[in-house]
């Protein structure tokens, strides 16, 4: 039996326009797989009236579509609208739903000194609902809707990511959705992250387990520094499913550091927490990012102290205790300076493992001898120490956040042990 | 007459599935409107033949479509292919193309030391242009093209976004894209960028000025605190298009911060430099995000010294000196504090300018007097004192880039006399 089919529909001129980026379509597409639903196209069309109803006319020949945007108050904001005249239903005010939205803009009005009455227009917009639709919410001022679209559902979610997050995680439950999910068959699925080895040696590794010639679906994606392999199978094919995984974690080892899709600084965080041990960071040309990202991690603050950004050599020699005559002689891009940076900052915030990044991160500064994009990495801990230099190719921000993610996974394999 | 109007089709099973975010599609928004020429809709689908070639044959009813990915050497790159059996024409190898991707990989297997034996076949693949095709580079191992597609015109760009900026770059210069460019008419275009004010103000200043009743064609959106207002104006509009600039300058006044689309981080540390100060960071919840944005610009070194990531307690006390006393009775996370990690920063990296940032990010951590997103700013300099306290709603990292944005803005403010 064929899965059922998804469009997602993006609207809003300002992200056609490239002024916002889309954070909603990746979301749904995860979602999407993760349901077993196959997600076929994405389509970002602007505000315009026909735009949106042409749009709408052309993915009904999909099982589901699922829209983001264009729930607001203004004018612009047309997706309810649309939805409507396309299912042929009128619009009807969703009694809670006003009420629900009152209270809240009540708040933030009195939250900012605005005027109530303002709102008004405003909040009765947001309550209009297509005659006959499940209403969702609303965890924002715009709630959710299930609208029947000829052959398609339509799943009418708001544009700001945390609310169009939220409700998507109640549609199992409304009847509408589930009858879909009970066509989906949940696909088995599992992602394999693999670090420090190159896309073709992993290719290897596939081709030698088997591939997918046993009927699974394999999808292998290199990013940022990283290979990812994504493993889906149909529920049948479970054995060829175990099979490849335990093909590729033969072949591949430890290099497989993760078997989930969390972000890679919830591992380190998971790591340093197990060891037991405290962490800091010394950051030259990644300017605070590598501490930046570990702080994205709730929980972070059990295991990182903090860290010192030392841009300037003086910030180096004042705050991290690098020698002044080590800046002058080797340089402060050199694999003697992350040494001292990251026993220095071991010292100043008597963390138990300590990392440091020193380097060019261009576009001027480079040299026959010391080239844009060199970066020297250093991991001191309990367990010994750790040096890498590198050269990354790609422009300033491309360098950085590729000897952040090198640091981090520097510091994952130290707390490893 | 009517612009030209133009589709986007971004390819990428990866992408679709959200594995992968699309950089390329706000970068073509942004440059086709910068163009005149009217973008309608991005679609994205994934690396199948017949969803491939269905899309191409939907988006020939625009003058241009403009294809991002699917140019690589292995299997499932498929997208010259299919564009060339939707125009009709045969595959031929383009000789200079296969030069220069025999040359680029021969380096990069012995910089890697690769078997450049392994490259042959995936260097003929990317050699194959659809026959009468416009070849443009190739910069990376992939080629762009210009193919006729029926009434379109088919700009065939690589997937990864350096190469498909720099490909971009050239294309004005190909006739069959400039013959498009000569009836676009290069729209007037201005975005004026405002801090400080709500949604309403701006729209209020806007409409008060005129609003697009002269023919221009304005946008305003919100985001990441600030509004942004892009004017846009056919070139007989020019008047109109002054005439509301000026109006919503002198209605705005200092609110509106910069009239250009360089990150704010750029306009901080252009402000730093023009008064002649340094500065430094002093961040808890923030945890280096601060810092990291700014070192974000080339040449930041100028200005930005370093900073401090005081996560810990024990690292504001030991090594920004904030008083024990004030730590245990006031609390971490107060206006004294934030005072007190400025002072301390400016003090340990002797900077003309600190500023610092300290919260709660949540999702833990709250109470009643100090709820997750509560956050204090504080900037120290050689003009004085500023400080602010904010509750910022949404999830941690949405309170992480708001305080680190708010703190940006409060530099740029202080630097700005």
């Amino acid at each position: 039996v064929a899965r059922p089919t998804a469009a997602v529909l993006v609207t809003g001129s300002e992200i056609l326009l490239g002024l916002t980026r889309d954070r909603n379509s990746g979301f749904l597409g995860r979602g999407l797989d993760a349901l077993g639903i196959d997600l076929r196209r994405v389509l970002t069309v602007g505000d315009a009236e026909e735009d949106l109803a042409r749009a709408l006319g052309e993915l009904r020949l999909h099982d589901l579509i699922v829209t983001s945007g264009g729930l607001g108050p203004t004018h612009d904001d047309r997706t309810v609208a649309v939805v409507a005249a396309v299912a042929g239903v009128p619009l009807v005010l969703h009694e809670p739903t006003l009420e629900a939205i009152r209270e809240r803009t009540a708040i933030f009005a009195r939250q900012r000194g605005l005027d109530p009455e303002s709102f008004v227009a405003g909040n009765r917009k947001q309550a209009l609902v297509p005659e006959g639709a499940d209403v969702l919410g609303p965890v924002g001022t715009a709630p959710g809707l299930l609208v029947e679209l000829g052959p398609s559902l339509c799943v009418v979610l708001p544009g700001p990511p945390s609310e169009l997050e939220r409700l998507w995680r109640v549609l199992p439950e409304r009847p509408a959705f589930a009858a879909l999910l009970e066509r989906a068959g949940h696909l088995q699925r599992r992602m394999l992250r693999v670090f420090g080895q190159s896309e073709s040696a992993v290719a290897d590794a596939f081709a030698a387990a088997g591939g997918d010639g046993g009927g699974t679906l394999t999808t292998i994606c290199a990013r940022r520094l990283e290979i990812e392999i994504l493993i889906r199978a149909e529920p049948s094919k479970e054995s060829a499913f175990e099979r490849l995984l335990a093909g590729l974690r033969e072949r591949l080892g430890t290099a497989i550091y993760a078997e989930d899709e969390r972000p890679l600084e919830a591992h380190v965080v998971e790591r340093l927490h197990a060891r037991g041990w405290t962490a800091a960071t010394a950051e030259s040309c990644t300017g605070g990012l590598v501490a930046a990202r570990l702080t994205e991690v709730p929980g972070a603050s059990d295991v990182l102290l903090g860290g010192v950004v030392a841009y300037a050599n003086e910030v180096k020699r004042d705050v991290l205790g690098v020698p002044d005559a080590l800046l002058r002689d080797v340089g402060a891009v050199s694999a003697d300076a992350a040494k001292a940076m990251a026993e220095g900052v071991r010292r100043v915030t008597r963390a138990d493992a300590g990392v440091a990044v020193t380097g060019i991160a261009g576009p001027d500064g480079g040299t026959p001898e010391k080239p844009v994009g060199l970066v020297y990495l250093h991991v001191s801990s309990p367990a010994g120490d750790a040096a890498r230099r590198i050269v990354f190719p790609g422009a300033r921000t491309d360098v950085q956040q590729w000897a952040a993610t090198t640091a981090l996974h520097m510091l994952r394999q130290a707390a490893a042990g």
